[in-house]
């Protein structure tokens, strides 16, 4: 069972495009924790994503979106920074080998200021999407996209075929 | 060089987030065939790529686009199906082994309709990123951060850690 957790999404646009990218990417369950925007507007970026979406459980609180999960990943876009950091980060394609349990909540933070410290200290990993270290940090339903599709390629045991 | 080629882009949202995915990973160009949607509209969306969307080339024609490219790589959303196909689709982590030129163009079609097989025909490479067989039609500037991703990764030759 994968799970994502929006925790605060403040851009329609973006909670529509995760639901369209959990149907993409064949996710089990959508949280979203105190939306911050309109879920009806959301509904037009959703594509075949719409039912997902409809039936997201929309939680007030950050611990009932990871009841009944075992292992807890969340995510940043400032990582193994120096100064203080809550922990090392593993990076995407190495999420096959921590998630062995059936039971997996993925949780990406907000547009503006990602998680707080408290919600990532509650998490048992930290995730980060690579990239040009000037500038990391990718709009919120780019980085489930790009998470998501690492589960999944890992999931279907994808072996690369020669094509050429 | 590794240039990003949009063709009849419709949502300005995704123009945007396009830019702001190339300043994420670190593309060289950007070139926009007929925009359908008000650029000034996507500057918004663009984040830190703000100044990609603002140098971005908009031209006229699908051949000014990939003019001075060695090597031409279009997408699809729908590859390797049964009936008549341009050619046999590769895989985002085959990227690297095609991408040996120094001049690559990375082609992404409307949100409505996809690429021509005109178009197509005219690119060396299909790329068809994996995804649910019952819906792998991702949005296009998710389909646009998946690609970059894989190549960003490749360049970088990252070597997974051990973090754990
Ligand atoms: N490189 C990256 N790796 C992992 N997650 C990322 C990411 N870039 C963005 N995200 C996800 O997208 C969310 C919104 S981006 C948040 C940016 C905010 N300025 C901050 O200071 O954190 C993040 O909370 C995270 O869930
Ligand atoms: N430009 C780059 N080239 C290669 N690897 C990079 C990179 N940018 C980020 N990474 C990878 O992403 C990780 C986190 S980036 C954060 C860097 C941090 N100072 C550190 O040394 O860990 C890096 O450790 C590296 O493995
Ligand atoms: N799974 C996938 N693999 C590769 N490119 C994809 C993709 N999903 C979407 N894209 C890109 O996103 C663009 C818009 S999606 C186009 C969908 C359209 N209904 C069609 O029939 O093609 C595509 O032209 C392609 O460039």
């Amino acid at each position: 069972m994968l799970r994502v957790v929006l925790v605060e999404p403040e851009g329609e646009y973006n909670v529509g495009f995760v639901a369209r990218l959990c149907k993409n990417f064949e996710v089990d369950e959508l949280f979203i924790v105190r939306p911050k925007c309109d879920i009806n507007s959301a509904i037009k970026f959703s594509a075949k994503g719409e039912s997902i979406l409809r039936n997201a459980k929309i939680v007030d609180n950050y611990d009932d979106a990871l009841k009944d999960v075992e292992i807890k990943i969340a995510t940043s876009s400032i990582a193994n920074n120096k100064g203080d950091i809550l922990r090392k980060a593993v990076f995407p394609w190495e999420l096959p080998s921590i998630m062995k349990s059936e039971k997996i909540a993925l949780i990406f933070g907000r547009e503006s200021v990602g998680l707080t410290r408290e919600e990532i200290s509650k998490a048992d990993f930290l995730l980060f999407i690579p990239a040009n270290p000037n500038y990391p940090t990718l709009n919120l339903s780019h980085a489930v996209g790009i998470a998501l599709y690492e589960i999944w390629k890992a999931k279907h045991e994808i072996k690369p075929k020669i094509t050429k």
